[in-house]
Protein backbone atom coordinates (compact mmCIF):
# COMPACT_ATOMS: atom_id res chain seq x y z
CA UNK A 1 0.00 0.00 0.00
CA UNK A 2 3.31 2.18 0.70
CA UNK A 3 6.72 2.09 0.22
CA UNK A 4 6.94 1.99 4.03
CA UNK A 5 7.78 -0.86 6.20
CA UNK A 6 4.04 -3.28 6.46
CA UNK A 7 3.48 -2.87 10.49
CA UNK A 8 0.57 -5.21 9.89
CA UNK A 9 -2.05 -2.81 10.67
CA UNK A 10 -3.51 -2.93 7.59
CA UNK A 11 -7.52 -3.92 8.21
CA UNK A 12 -8.76 -6.76 5.74
CA UNK A 13 -12.69 -7.62 5.38
CA UNK A 14 -13.41 -10.08 3.03
CA UNK A 15 -16.66 -9.40 1.05
CA UNK A 16 -18.36 -11.71 -2.17
CA UNK A 17 -19.66 -9.87 -4.83
CA UNK A 18 -23.84 -10.42 -5.30
CA UNK A 19 -25.82 -9.83 -8.32
CA UNK A 20 -26.86 -6.46 -6.38
CA UNK A 21 -23.27 -5.40 -6.22
CA UNK A 22 -23.21 -5.67 -10.39
CA UNK A 23 -24.53 -4.04 -13.79
CA UNK A 24 -25.38 -4.49 -17.21
CA UNK A 25 -21.57 -4.32 -18.14
CA UNK A 26 -21.02 -7.48 -16.18
CA UNK A 27 -19.02 -5.67 -13.54
CA UNK A 28 -19.37 -4.29 -10.36
CA UNK A 29 -21.21 -0.76 -10.01
CA UNK A 30 -18.82 2.12 -9.33
CA UNK A 31 -20.42 3.45 -6.71
CA UNK A 32 -20.56 -0.13 -4.90
CA UNK A 33 -16.87 -0.25 -4.35
CA UNK A 34 -17.54 2.95 -2.03
CA UNK A 35 -20.39 0.72 -0.30
CA UNK A 36 -18.02 -2.36 0.47
CA UNK A 37 -15.58 0.64 1.77
CA UNK A 38 -17.81 1.95 4.04
CA UNK A 39 -18.36 -1.78 5.94
CA UNK A 40 -14.26 -2.24 6.31
CA UNK A 41 -14.65 0.78 7.93
CA UNK A 42 -17.84 -0.22 10.24
CA UNK A 43 -15.78 -3.71 10.88
CA UNK A 44 -12.71 -1.83 11.76
CA UNK A 45 -14.35 0.42 14.36
CA UNK A 46 -15.98 -2.47 15.54
CA UNK A 47 -12.80 -4.19 16.02
CA UNK A 48 -11.48 -1.25 18.11
CA UNK A 49 -14.87 -1.77 20.17
CA UNK A 50 -16.37 0.99 18.26
CA UNK A 51 -19.89 1.06 18.03
CA UNK A 52 -21.49 3.22 15.11
CA UNK A 53 -25.26 3.57 16.51
CA UNK A 54 -24.00 4.49 20.40
CA UNK A 55 -21.41 6.68 19.10
CA UNK A 56 -23.89 8.53 17.50
CA UNK A 57 -26.62 8.31 21.02
CA UNK A 58 -23.66 8.50 23.61
CA UNK A 59 -21.47 10.99 22.07
CA UNK A 60 -23.62 13.15 19.64
CA UNK A 61 -21.21 12.74 16.93
CA UNK A 62 -20.75 10.55 13.77
CA UNK A 63 -17.93 10.07 11.22
CA UNK A 64 -19.03 11.27 7.75
CA UNK A 65 -17.09 11.18 4.49
CA UNK A 66 -16.15 14.72 3.59
CA UNK A 67 -13.72 13.26 1.00
CA UNK A 68 -13.10 10.62 -1.27
CA UNK A 69 -9.95 9.78 -4.11
CA UNK A 70 -10.83 6.44 -5.89
CA UNK A 71 -9.15 4.68 -9.17
CA UNK A 72 -10.44 2.16 -10.41
CA UNK A 73 -7.82 -0.20 -11.87
CA UNK A 74 -9.54 -3.73 -12.41
CA UNK A 75 -13.46 -4.84 -12.81
CA UNK A 76 -14.60 -7.54 -9.91
CA UNK A 77 -17.23 -9.63 -11.38
CA UNK A 78 -19.96 -11.90 -9.90
CA UNK A 79 -19.02 -13.86 -7.61
CA UNK A 80 -15.66 -12.78 -6.86
CA UNK A 81 -14.24 -13.24 -3.38
CA UNK A 82 -12.77 -9.72 -2.50
CA UNK A 83 -11.44 -8.31 0.55
CA UNK A 84 -12.05 -4.25 1.48
CA UNK A 85 -8.76 -3.14 3.58
CA UNK A 86 -8.43 -0.23 5.96
CA UNK A 87 -4.62 1.29 6.46
CA UNK A 88 -5.06 4.73 8.92
CA UNK A 89 -2.88 7.54 7.87
CA UNK A 90 -3.20 10.82 9.52
CA UNK A 91 -5.19 11.48 12.37
CA UNK A 92 -6.60 14.80 13.62
CA UNK A 93 -8.76 16.46 16.03
CA UNK A 94 -11.44 16.10 14.17
CA UNK A 95 -10.73 14.14 10.67
CA UNK A 96 -8.76 11.17 10.07
CA UNK A 97 -7.49 9.80 6.69
CA UNK A 98 -7.49 6.19 5.52
CA UNK A 99 -5.87 4.30 2.45
CA UNK A 100 -8.77 1.04 1.14
CA UNK A 101 -8.02 -1.22 -1.48
CA UNK A 102 -10.39 -3.55 -3.02
CA UNK A 103 -8.66 -6.25 -3.94
CA UNK A 104 -8.85 -9.58 -4.95
CA UNK A 105 -6.19 -11.99 -4.11
CA UNK A 106 -3.07 -10.40 -4.65
CA UNK A 107 -4.75 -8.24 -7.40
CA UNK A 108 -5.42 -4.63 -6.33
CA UNK A 109 -8.83 -3.64 -8.39
CA UNK A 110 -9.61 0.02 -6.60
CA UNK A 111 -7.17 2.07 -4.47
CA UNK A 112 -8.81 4.74 -2.36
CA UNK A 113 -8.38 7.45 0.09
CA UNK A 114 -11.05 8.46 2.46
CA UNK A 115 -10.92 11.70 4.53
CA UNK A 116 -13.37 11.11 7.32
CA UNK A 117 -14.61 14.19 9.64
CA UNK A 118 -16.03 13.99 13.13
CA UNK A 119 -19.50 15.92 13.03
CA UNK A 120 -22.02 16.99 15.32
CA UNK A 121 -24.84 14.89 14.64
CA UNK A 122 -27.57 17.98 14.55
CA UNK A 123 -25.78 20.48 13.19
CA UNK A 124 -23.25 18.34 10.83
CA UNK A 125 -20.41 20.79 12.27
CA UNK A 126 -17.04 19.48 12.75
CA UNK A 127 -16.51 17.95 16.27
CA UNK A 128 -13.98 16.54 18.14
CA UNK A 129 -13.05 13.06 18.15
CA UNK A 130 -14.27 11.09 21.29
CA UNK A 131 -11.24 10.87 23.82
CA UNK A 132 -12.25 7.14 24.31
CA UNK A 133 -11.47 6.22 20.69
CA UNK A 134 -8.48 8.99 20.04
CA UNK A 135 -6.45 6.28 22.02
CA UNK A 136 -7.13 3.11 19.64
CA UNK A 137 -6.97 4.93 16.64
CA UNK A 138 -3.74 6.36 17.80
CA UNK A 139 -2.52 2.93 18.58
CA UNK A 140 -3.45 1.82 14.49
CA UNK A 141 -2.09 4.88 13.01
CA UNK A 142 0.27 3.27 10.15
CA UNK A 143 4.04 4.78 11.45
CA UNK A 144 6.55 4.20 8.54
CA UNK A 145 9.46 6.55 8.94
CA UNK B 1 -55.65 -2.29 -13.83
CA UNK B 2 -58.79 -4.07 -12.41
CA UNK B 3 -62.03 -5.43 -13.70
CA UNK B 4 -63.41 -2.00 -12.78
CA UNK B 5 -63.90 1.25 -14.82
CA UNK B 6 -60.47 3.27 -15.19
CA UNK B 7 -61.76 6.62 -13.24
CA UNK B 8 -58.48 8.49 -14.14
CA UNK B 9 -56.93 7.89 -10.52
CA UNK B 10 -54.08 5.84 -11.90
CA UNK B 11 -50.82 8.58 -10.80
CA UNK B 12 -47.88 7.67 -13.47
CA UNK B 13 -44.30 8.51 -12.84
CA UNK B 14 -41.86 8.04 -15.26
CA UNK B 15 -37.80 6.69 -15.16
CA UNK B 16 -35.36 5.79 -16.95
CA UNK B 17 -33.45 3.09 -15.76
CA UNK B 18 -29.71 3.61 -15.54
CA UNK B 19 -26.50 1.50 -14.90
CA UNK B 20 -27.17 1.77 -11.06
CA UNK B 21 -30.43 -0.31 -11.80
CA UNK B 22 -29.36 -2.99 -13.40
CA UNK B 23 -26.99 -5.86 -12.22
CA UNK B 24 -25.06 -8.53 -14.73
CA UNK B 25 -27.36 -10.91 -15.49
CA UNK B 26 -28.32 -7.41 -18.09
CA UNK B 27 -31.40 -6.63 -16.80
CA UNK B 28 -33.24 -4.58 -13.87
CA UNK B 29 -32.39 -6.03 -10.02
CA UNK B 30 -35.42 -7.22 -8.69
CA UNK B 31 -34.97 -5.11 -5.29
CA UNK B 32 -34.74 -2.16 -7.68
CA UNK B 33 -38.46 -2.39 -8.77
CA UNK B 34 -39.06 -1.36 -5.58
CA UNK B 35 -37.24 1.64 -5.49
CA UNK B 36 -39.27 2.72 -8.85
CA UNK B 37 -42.18 1.91 -6.76
CA UNK B 38 -41.33 4.15 -3.65
CA UNK B 39 -40.36 7.26 -6.12
CA UNK B 40 -43.94 7.03 -7.45
CA UNK B 41 -45.72 6.22 -4.24
CA UNK B 42 -43.60 9.85 -3.16
CA UNK B 43 -44.21 11.41 -6.01
CA UNK B 44 -47.86 10.92 -5.62
CA UNK B 45 -48.08 12.16 -1.91
CA UNK B 46 -46.97 15.06 -3.32
CA UNK B 47 -49.12 16.03 -5.97
CA UNK B 48 -51.47 15.70 -2.76
CA UNK B 49 -49.65 17.85 -1.18
CA UNK B 50 -47.77 16.02 1.28
CA UNK B 51 -44.19 16.57 2.32
CA UNK B 52 -42.96 13.39 3.68
CA UNK B 53 -40.00 15.25 5.79
CA UNK B 54 -42.80 18.22 7.09
CA UNK B 55 -45.40 14.57 8.10
CA UNK B 56 -42.37 13.53 10.48
CA UNK B 57 -41.83 16.64 11.34
CA UNK B 58 -44.77 18.22 11.82
CA UNK B 59 -47.27 15.09 12.71
CA UNK B 60 -44.52 12.63 13.96
CA UNK B 61 -45.82 10.25 11.87
CA UNK B 62 -44.55 8.14 8.46
CA UNK B 63 -45.45 5.42 6.09
CA UNK B 64 -43.90 2.17 6.27
CA UNK B 65 -44.48 -0.69 3.91
CA UNK B 66 -45.62 -3.66 5.44
CA UNK B 67 -46.52 -5.75 2.96
CA UNK B 68 -45.79 -6.72 -0.79
CA UNK B 69 -46.80 -8.78 -3.17
CA UNK B 70 -44.39 -8.41 -6.44
CA UNK B 71 -45.00 -10.49 -9.78
CA UNK B 72 -42.35 -10.16 -12.24
CA UNK B 73 -43.77 -10.42 -15.57
CA UNK B 74 -40.84 -9.14 -18.08
CA UNK B 75 -37.22 -7.68 -17.61
CA UNK B 76 -36.53 -3.73 -18.09
CA UNK B 77 -33.01 -3.24 -19.44
CA UNK B 78 -31.02 -0.49 -20.01
CA UNK B 79 -32.08 2.47 -21.17
CA UNK B 80 -35.61 1.43 -21.28
CA UNK B 81 -38.16 4.56 -20.40
CA UNK B 82 -40.62 3.04 -17.98
CA UNK B 83 -43.41 4.00 -15.91
CA UNK B 84 -44.44 3.44 -12.01
CA UNK B 85 -47.98 4.17 -11.68
CA UNK B 86 -50.33 3.88 -8.26
CA UNK B 87 -54.06 3.48 -7.35
CA UNK B 88 -54.85 3.38 -4.66
CA UNK B 89 -57.33 1.01 -3.88
CA UNK B 90 -58.37 0.04 0.05
CA UNK B 91 -58.24 3.31 3.18
CA UNK B 92 -58.14 2.80 6.44
CA UNK B 93 -57.74 4.11 9.60
CA UNK B 94 -54.03 3.51 9.47
CA UNK B 95 -53.43 1.77 6.66
CA UNK B 96 -54.02 1.76 3.10
CA UNK B 97 -53.72 -0.62 -0.21
CA UNK B 98 -52.32 0.74 -3.29
CA UNK B 99 -51.93 -1.50 -6.98
CA UNK B 100 -48.43 -0.26 -8.28
CA UNK B 101 -47.16 -1.22 -11.54
CA UNK B 102 -44.04 -0.95 -13.01
CA UNK B 103 -44.76 -0.55 -17.07
CA UNK B 104 -42.95 0.23 -20.75
CA UNK B 105 -45.12 1.44 -23.37
CA UNK B 106 -48.38 -1.06 -23.25
CA UNK B 107 -46.36 -3.60 -21.33
CA UNK B 108 -46.81 -4.06 -17.52
CA UNK B 109 -43.46 -5.58 -16.66
CA UNK B 110 -43.90 -5.95 -12.94
CA UNK B 111 -47.26 -5.56 -10.67
CA UNK B 112 -47.37 -5.34 -6.86
CA UNK B 113 -49.79 -4.76 -4.58
CA UNK B 114 -48.33 -2.55 -1.66
CA UNK B 115 -49.90 -2.20 1.97
CA UNK B 116 -48.88 1.06 3.94
CA UNK B 117 -48.68 1.38 7.47
CA UNK B 118 -49.04 4.46 9.32
CA UNK B 119 -46.60 4.62 11.91
CA UNK B 120 -45.20 6.97 14.96
CA UNK B 121 -41.46 7.68 14.10
CA UNK B 122 -40.63 6.94 17.63
CA UNK B 123 -42.32 3.62 18.40
CA UNK B 124 -43.01 2.59 14.65
CA UNK B 125 -46.63 1.09 16.41
CA UNK B 126 -49.57 2.05 13.95
CA UNK B 127 -50.58 5.76 14.11
CA UNK B 128 -53.96 7.44 12.70
CA UNK B 129 -53.61 9.01 9.23
CA UNK B 130 -53.29 12.47 10.11
CA UNK B 131 -56.88 14.47 8.88
CA UNK B 132 -55.13 16.76 6.77
CA UNK B 133 -54.28 13.42 4.82
CA UNK B 134 -57.83 11.91 4.82
CA UNK B 135 -59.31 13.92 2.69
CA UNK B 136 -57.52 14.34 -0.47
CA UNK B 137 -56.52 10.17 0.19
CA UNK B 138 -60.42 9.64 -0.38
CA UNK B 139 -60.60 11.66 -3.36
CA UNK B 140 -57.93 9.73 -4.77
CA UNK B 141 -59.50 6.05 -3.86
CA UNK B 142 -60.57 4.11 -7.01
CA UNK B 143 -64.22 3.68 -6.62
CA UNK B 144 -65.23 0.78 -8.54
CA UNK B 145 -68.97 -0.78 -8.66
CA UNK C 1 -41.14 -21.05 9.91
CA UNK C 2 -44.37 -23.48 9.26
CA UNK C 3 -46.26 -26.22 11.38
CA UNK C 4 -44.37 -29.23 10.14
CA UNK C 5 -41.22 -30.29 12.40
CA UNK C 6 -38.01 -28.65 11.15
CA UNK C 7 -35.89 -31.11 9.77
CA UNK C 8 -32.54 -29.28 9.98
CA UNK C 9 -33.13 -27.80 5.66
CA UNK C 10 -33.37 -24.41 6.60
CA UNK C 11 -30.08 -22.47 5.46
CA UNK C 12 -29.01 -19.31 7.71
CA UNK C 13 -26.64 -16.66 7.01
CA UNK C 14 -25.47 -13.98 8.67
CA UNK C 15 -25.20 -10.10 7.97
CA UNK C 16 -24.52 -7.02 9.69
CA UNK C 17 -26.36 -3.74 9.42
CA UNK C 18 -24.45 -0.76 7.57
CA UNK C 19 -25.28 2.61 6.77
CA UNK C 20 -25.79 1.80 3.40
CA UNK C 21 -28.81 -0.53 4.40
CA UNK C 22 -30.70 2.28 6.17
CA UNK C 23 -32.63 5.01 5.11
CA UNK C 24 -33.64 8.31 6.84
CA UNK C 25 -36.45 6.78 9.07
CA UNK C 26 -33.21 5.20 10.76
CA UNK C 27 -34.45 1.47 9.61
CA UNK C 28 -33.39 -1.16 7.01
CA UNK C 29 -35.12 0.23 3.89
CA UNK C 30 -37.34 -2.17 2.31
CA UNK C 31 -36.20 -3.03 -0.56
CA UNK C 32 -32.84 -3.63 0.92
CA UNK C 33 -34.69 -7.17 2.65
CA UNK C 34 -34.60 -8.24 -0.86
CA UNK C 35 -30.80 -7.48 -0.84
CA UNK C 36 -30.16 -9.45 1.90
CA UNK C 37 -32.48 -12.68 1.34
CA UNK C 38 -30.42 -12.32 -2.60
CA UNK C 39 -27.56 -12.77 -0.29
CA UNK C 40 -28.95 -15.87 1.26
CA UNK C 41 -30.03 -17.48 -1.98
CA UNK C 42 -26.73 -17.27 -3.73
CA UNK C 43 -24.91 -18.56 -0.52
CA UNK C 44 -27.21 -21.53 -0.01
CA UNK C 45 -26.76 -22.42 -4.34
CA UNK C 46 -22.93 -21.81 -3.05
CA UNK C 47 -23.54 -24.49 -0.21
CA UNK C 48 -24.96 -26.84 -3.23
CA UNK C 49 -21.80 -26.05 -4.91
CA UNK C 50 -23.73 -24.09 -7.62
CA UNK C 51 -21.79 -21.22 -8.80
CA UNK C 52 -23.89 -19.03 -10.21
CA UNK C 53 -21.43 -17.23 -12.89
CA UNK C 54 -21.07 -20.83 -14.29
CA UNK C 55 -24.40 -21.82 -14.19
CA UNK C 56 -24.95 -18.85 -16.56
CA UNK C 57 -21.93 -19.18 -18.61
CA UNK C 58 -21.82 -23.20 -18.64
CA UNK C 59 -25.99 -23.88 -18.69
CA UNK C 60 -26.69 -21.02 -20.40
CA UNK C 61 -29.31 -20.31 -17.67
CA UNK C 62 -30.07 -17.85 -14.39
CA UNK C 63 -32.75 -18.19 -11.69
CA UNK C 64 -34.67 -15.23 -11.93
CA UNK C 65 -37.34 -14.20 -8.74
CA UNK C 66 -40.87 -14.45 -10.74
CA UNK C 67 -42.41 -13.20 -7.56
CA UNK C 68 -42.11 -12.09 -3.73
CA UNK C 69 -44.71 -11.92 -1.09
CA UNK C 70 -43.36 -10.06 2.07
CA UNK C 71 -44.46 -9.22 5.26
CA UNK C 72 -42.44 -6.54 7.46
CA UNK C 73 -43.10 -7.35 11.16
CA UNK C 74 -40.54 -5.22 12.69
CA UNK C 75 -37.72 -2.69 11.77
CA UNK C 76 -33.92 -3.27 11.59
CA UNK C 77 -31.59 -0.90 12.84
CA UNK C 78 -27.75 0.30 12.36
CA UNK C 79 -25.69 -2.44 13.89
CA UNK C 80 -27.78 -5.03 13.97
CA UNK C 81 -26.78 -8.60 13.66
CA UNK C 82 -29.64 -10.49 10.90
CA UNK C 83 -29.82 -13.57 9.72
CA UNK C 84 -31.40 -14.48 6.18
CA UNK C 85 -32.66 -17.54 5.99
CA UNK C 86 -33.98 -20.01 3.05
CA UNK C 87 -36.26 -23.02 3.25
CA UNK C 88 -36.96 -24.50 -0.09
CA UNK C 89 -40.97 -25.60 -0.31
CA UNK C 90 -41.82 -26.48 -3.71
CA UNK C 91 -39.48 -27.30 -6.64
CA UNK C 92 -41.12 -28.05 -10.15
CA UNK C 93 -38.81 -28.52 -13.70
CA UNK C 94 -38.39 -24.78 -14.12
CA UNK C 95 -39.38 -23.51 -10.73
CA UNK C 96 -39.16 -23.39 -7.31
CA UNK C 97 -40.53 -21.83 -4.15
CA UNK C 98 -38.37 -21.19 -0.94
CA UNK C 99 -39.54 -19.26 1.99
CA UNK C 100 -37.16 -17.19 3.43
CA UNK C 101 -37.32 -14.67 6.80
CA UNK C 102 -34.85 -12.04 8.05
CA UNK C 103 -34.51 -12.48 11.83
CA UNK C 104 -32.13 -10.82 14.80
CA UNK C 105 -32.45 -13.47 17.12
CA UNK C 106 -35.65 -14.72 18.43
CA UNK C 107 -37.52 -12.13 16.12
CA UNK C 108 -38.51 -12.56 12.76
CA UNK C 109 -38.15 -9.12 11.19
CA UNK C 110 -39.39 -9.58 7.96
CA UNK C 111 -40.99 -13.42 6.75
CA UNK C 112 -41.45 -13.76 2.88
CA UNK C 113 -42.12 -16.41 -0.18
CA UNK C 114 -39.80 -16.17 -2.73
CA UNK C 115 -40.74 -18.09 -6.72
CA UNK C 116 -37.62 -18.51 -8.93
CA UNK C 117 -37.98 -19.42 -12.26
CA UNK C 118 -35.02 -20.70 -14.12
CA UNK C 119 -35.11 -19.38 -17.37
CA UNK C 120 -32.53 -19.26 -20.63
CA UNK C 121 -30.02 -16.59 -19.94
CA UNK C 122 -30.62 -14.67 -23.34
CA UNK C 123 -34.38 -15.01 -23.81
CA UNK C 124 -35.24 -14.99 -20.53
CA UNK C 125 -38.16 -17.62 -21.56
CA UNK C 126 -38.39 -20.68 -18.94
CA UNK C 127 -35.82 -23.36 -18.96
CA UNK C 128 -35.19 -26.52 -17.27
CA UNK C 129 -33.39 -26.81 -13.92
CA UNK C 130 -30.45 -28.42 -14.68
CA UNK C 131 -30.16 -31.70 -14.19
CA UNK C 132 -26.73 -31.62 -11.99
CA UNK C 133 -28.78 -29.22 -9.45
CA UNK C 134 -32.20 -31.10 -8.89
CA UNK C 135 -31.03 -33.79 -7.11
CA UNK C 136 -28.85 -31.98 -4.54
CA UNK C 137 -32.01 -29.94 -4.61
CA UNK C 138 -34.36 -32.17 -4.14
CA UNK C 139 -32.40 -33.14 -1.19
CA UNK C 140 -32.89 -30.16 0.73
CA UNK C 141 -37.10 -29.48 -0.15
CA UNK C 142 -38.40 -29.58 2.98
CA UNK C 143 -40.42 -32.38 3.65
CA UNK C 144 -42.87 -32.19 6.32
CA UNK C 145 -45.88 -34.71 6.24
CA UNK D 1 -17.16 26.10 -11.44
CA UNK D 2 -13.86 27.47 -12.95
CA UNK D 3 -12.01 30.35 -12.85
CA UNK D 4 -12.87 30.29 -16.95
CA UNK D 5 -15.56 32.00 -18.37
CA UNK D 6 -19.06 30.36 -18.13
CA UNK D 7 -19.57 29.61 -22.03
CA UNK D 8 -22.76 27.86 -21.34
CA UNK D 9 -21.42 23.65 -21.55
CA UNK D 10 -22.66 22.92 -18.10
CA UNK D 11 -25.59 20.32 -18.51
CA UNK D 12 -27.75 20.12 -15.63
CA UNK D 13 -29.86 16.83 -14.45
CA UNK D 14 -32.82 17.76 -11.57
CA UNK D 15 -33.50 14.94 -9.62
CA UNK D 16 -35.24 14.97 -5.95
CA UNK D 17 -34.09 13.12 -2.95
CA UNK D 18 -35.98 9.99 -1.63
CA UNK D 19 -36.10 7.35 1.06
CA UNK D 20 -33.85 5.00 -1.15
CA UNK D 21 -31.06 8.17 -1.34
CA UNK D 22 -30.92 8.37 2.22
CA UNK D 23 -29.49 6.95 5.19
CA UNK D 24 -29.80 6.67 9.15
CA UNK D 25 -27.61 9.57 9.59
CA UNK D 26 -30.92 11.69 8.18
CA UNK D 27 -28.54 12.45 4.86
CA UNK D 28 -27.81 11.43 1.61
CA UNK D 29 -25.75 8.06 1.32
CA UNK D 30 -22.31 8.84 0.40
CA UNK D 31 -22.05 6.48 -2.76
CA UNK D 32 -25.16 7.71 -3.74
CA UNK D 33 -24.19 10.79 -5.07
CA UNK D 34 -22.00 8.67 -7.28
CA UNK D 35 -25.66 7.41 -8.68
CA UNK D 36 -26.81 10.61 -9.33
CA UNK D 37 -23.58 11.61 -11.08
CA UNK D 38 -23.79 8.71 -13.55
CA UNK D 39 -27.78 10.02 -13.96
CA UNK D 40 -26.49 13.10 -15.29
CA UNK D 41 -23.59 12.07 -17.17
CA UNK D 42 -25.83 9.10 -19.16
CA UNK D 43 -28.55 11.92 -20.07
CA UNK D 44 -25.36 14.20 -20.94
CA UNK D 45 -25.02 11.98 -23.23
CA UNK D 46 -28.15 11.21 -24.17
CA UNK D 47 -28.54 14.99 -25.16
CA UNK D 48 -25.43 14.49 -27.56
CA UNK D 49 -27.76 11.82 -28.99
CA UNK D 50 -25.58 8.86 -27.89
CA UNK D 51 -27.10 5.68 -26.17
CA UNK D 52 -25.40 3.45 -24.29
CA UNK D 53 -27.23 0.60 -25.18
CA UNK D 54 -26.78 1.16 -28.30
CA UNK D 55 -23.05 2.25 -27.96
CA UNK D 56 -22.11 -0.96 -26.07
CA UNK D 57 -24.31 -3.70 -29.21
CA UNK D 58 -23.31 -0.90 -32.16
CA UNK D 59 -19.44 -0.43 -31.34
CA UNK D 60 -18.55 -2.47 -28.90
CA UNK D 61 -17.45 -0.21 -26.27
CA UNK D 62 -18.51 1.11 -22.92
CA UNK D 63 -17.45 4.51 -20.84
CA UNK D 64 -16.40 2.73 -17.59
CA UNK D 65 -14.70 5.20 -14.58
CA UNK D 66 -11.29 5.11 -13.82
CA UNK D 67 -10.95 7.55 -11.06
CA UNK D 68 -12.88 10.39 -9.16
CA UNK D 69 -11.73 12.94 -6.42
CA UNK D 70 -15.27 13.94 -4.79
CA UNK D 71 -15.43 16.77 -1.97
CA UNK D 72 -18.79 15.96 0.48
CA UNK D 73 -19.45 19.82 1.23
CA UNK D 74 -22.70 20.38 2.71
CA UNK D 75 -24.92 17.34 3.31
CA UNK D 76 -28.41 16.59 1.02
CA UNK D 77 -31.45 15.44 2.81
CA UNK D 78 -35.00 13.54 1.91
CA UNK D 79 -37.19 15.78 -0.34
CA UNK D 80 -34.37 17.83 -1.68
CA UNK D 81 -34.34 19.18 -5.10
CA UNK D 82 -31.38 19.22 -6.55
CA UNK D 83 -29.54 19.98 -9.39
CA UNK D 84 -26.54 17.07 -11.01
CA UNK D 85 -24.20 18.89 -13.12
CA UNK D 86 -21.20 18.15 -15.75
CA UNK D 87 -18.72 20.26 -17.39
CA UNK D 88 -16.42 18.25 -19.49
CA UNK D 89 -13.11 19.61 -19.31
CA UNK D 90 -10.51 17.45 -20.94
CA UNK D 91 -11.06 15.09 -24.11
CA UNK D 92 -8.62 12.31 -24.91
CA UNK D 93 -8.60 9.61 -27.41
CA UNK D 94 -9.73 6.87 -24.86
CA UNK D 95 -10.33 8.71 -22.28
CA UNK D 96 -12.08 12.24 -20.99
CA UNK D 97 -12.43 14.32 -17.25
CA UNK D 98 -15.36 16.07 -16.62
CA UNK D 99 -16.30 18.32 -13.22
CA UNK D 100 -19.57 16.94 -11.64
CA UNK D 101 -21.41 18.83 -9.03
CA UNK D 102 -24.23 18.31 -6.83
CA UNK D 103 -26.19 21.42 -6.26
CA UNK D 104 -29.44 22.80 -4.45
CA UNK D 105 -30.06 25.89 -5.68
CA UNK D 106 -27.27 28.03 -5.35
CA UNK D 107 -24.81 25.51 -2.79
CA UNK D 108 -22.76 22.75 -3.78
CA UNK D 109 -23.31 20.08 -1.95
CA UNK D 110 -20.34 17.96 -3.56
CA UNK D 111 -18.43 18.87 -6.51
CA UNK D 112 -15.89 15.59 -8.20
CA UNK D 113 -13.81 15.32 -10.86
CA UNK D 114 -14.84 11.99 -12.86
CA UNK D 115 -12.37 10.49 -15.64
CA UNK D 116 -14.31 8.20 -17.42
CA UNK D 117 -12.27 5.85 -20.23
CA UNK D 118 -13.85 3.84 -23.43
CA UNK D 119 -13.12 0.62 -23.12
CA UNK D 120 -13.57 -2.47 -25.05
CA UNK D 121 -16.69 -4.21 -23.59
CA UNK D 122 -15.55 -7.79 -23.44
CA UNK D 123 -11.78 -7.13 -22.32
CA UNK D 124 -12.14 -3.58 -20.50
CA UNK D 125 -8.82 -2.38 -22.45
CA UNK D 126 -8.90 0.94 -23.20
CA UNK D 127 -10.66 1.46 -26.79
CA UNK D 128 -11.04 4.39 -29.14
CA UNK D 129 -13.67 7.03 -28.65
CA UNK D 130 -16.32 6.41 -31.77
CA UNK D 131 -15.33 8.83 -33.90
CA UNK D 132 -19.21 9.64 -34.22
CA UNK D 133 -18.83 10.67 -30.41
CA UNK D 134 -15.69 12.76 -30.85
CA UNK D 135 -17.42 16.05 -32.61
CA UNK D 136 -20.21 16.34 -30.63
CA UNK D 137 -17.77 15.78 -27.30
CA UNK D 138 -15.36 18.77 -29.00
CA UNK D 139 -18.29 20.85 -29.40
CA UNK D 140 -19.18 20.26 -25.46
CA UNK D 141 -15.54 20.52 -24.21
CA UNK D 142 -15.29 23.81 -22.00
CA UNK D 143 -13.04 26.10 -23.96
CA UNK D 144 -11.35 28.55 -21.15
CA UNK D 145 -8.34 30.99 -22.05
Amino acid sequence: MSAGPDNGETFRFPLRVYYEDTDAAGVVYYANYLRFMERARTEWLGSLRVDLAELERGHGVLFVVSRVEIDYLSPARLGDLLEATLTLIELGRARMVAMQDVTRGEDVLARSRVTLACVDRATFRPARIPAMLTAPLHARLETTS
